[in-house]
């Protein structure tokens, strides 16, 4: 039986509603095309790209965008070398590119979400989902600072940054993935659900760090442990590819990794 | 001779024509009130209020605004206890604070700019001043881990975060201070005004910095340092202070450092 890119991107939108002016889409590629093999990433950076080509698949979902902008900004990329060589690479491989970005976290649970809390082994203490948020209620007594290094080690990254009372006992903890660490979301998980640590993907550095630096200022410990954007969100699209794997058992699937897009010096 | 709150704001924004919208103002206090003596800051944190008031001066100079977020979040903060704590404490102060944001980056040269150049010791290399970044050419051969080793020594800061290639040699440098780090800023220095090497304060981490491995990635090498968002603006606002000295030399003038908001570990 004949699986086309166009079947594969309505299953993974399936659960959601239709969602006005998504940035979803094909970047490059047609929807009738045959799938011969899928891979799912965080980013289709051009290590990715290449991977994925000598992978042999045809399909690459991709959480962001390949050209580094959340929405296209008009003009910036004419005559920039970097976005016509990778332009190039990946119309003449023939690789289909699909971002899977606002279907993916308006999915109920999100995936991205649901793989983070897997790869953190914290699933079993999820006490409330929300639409953009989980709520943990922790088994034992951790500090602010042995939960920021259970994440890095759980999630095997170089290093997580830590704001707020590194020595506070955190029983309740929230979960923000992606560019969600803000504080918006942030406040009404600390003030609100009671949390007393959150971790991050990514968020304004003079936000939620400066929040929780004075909540402790002011007796009311808190903490924040940011762990990275891609880092928050690659386990989703590993997860992603597992669901993918089960519901296309005659297509080969895979999950492409990054390594840290930064060294800290 | 009386100076006034009015008088001292009217000075610091006197070279830049009318800005709409801005989100410039007194936080707290009236313009009428007699200064006492004046502190710059990046920003209120309480920390940085207690250390104001111990220094009894009566007026706060602070580029980011007390509150968390670059514009008001209709209803976030009601029923907060650090707002709720922190508000009543600058109000029982008498403590003005004023946000010194818009007029501070719309003055040419940029004293935010000026006073990263000078504590980086790198004023003289200065090629070409533009609104939002500086370009400098460097007197001799720096590779790009190197010139984040010079960044993190002269700032005196515990940590930089560097992407791209590290061993690079960098000839030509673009800074651009606070949130100023992402691809819409970034690509015309790297593209048009042929800069290595990027010292950014913050930006979103999967724009820049992912543009920068995928120019590494087609042959093209780039670096990126990123230095933090209030380590960019800081030495600006301590450069401020200096201003004001001079031009109230019947005034006590401080400018209030913070330690960094986050650890890595």
């Amino acid at each position: 039986m004949t699986i086309t890119i166009r079947n594969v991107v309505d299953a993974i939108r399936s659960s959601v509603h239709s969602i006005a002016n998504t940035v979803d889409g094909l970047e490059f590629g047609s929807p009738d095309m045959k799938v011969r093999g899928i891979a799912t990433t965080f980013m289709a950076t051009q290590q990715v790209i290449e991977q994925a080509l000598s992978l042999d698949v045809n399909l690459l979902i991709s959480h962001e965008t390949s050209y580094y902008s959340h929405r296209t900004i008009d003009g910036l990329l004419i005559g920039d070398p970097v976005y016509a060589n990778k332009t190039k690479r990946v119309q003449y491989s023939g690789l289909v590119i699909y971002r899977h970005h606002d279907y993916c976290h308006s999915a109920q649970p999100d995936p991205i979400m649901i793989g983070l809390l897997q790869d953190l082994k914290l699933e079993a203490c999820v006490e409330e989902m929300l639409p953009t948020a989980a709520i943990l209620r922790m088994p034992g007594e951790m500090r602010a600072d042995e939960v920021a290094e259970y994440v890095k080690s759980k999630l095997a990254i170089p290093y997580v940054r830590l704001a707020g009372d590194p020595h506070m006992i955190c029983r309740r903890i929230g979960i923000l993935v992606g560019y969600r660490g803000g504080i918006a979301n942030a406040i009404p998980l600390y003030r609100d659900k009671g949390v007393d640590l959150i971790i991050a993907g990514e968020g304004p550095e003079w936000e939620t760090p400066e929040y929780v630096r004075d909540s402790v200022n002011h007796g009311i410990p808190k903490a924040l442990v940011s762990i990275g954007h891609a880092e928050s969100e690659e386990p989703g699209m590993r997860y992603l590819a597992e669901q993918l794997r089960r519901a296309y058992p005659s297509l080969p699937v895979h999950f492409i990794a990054s390594n840290p897009v930064f060294q800290v010096l």
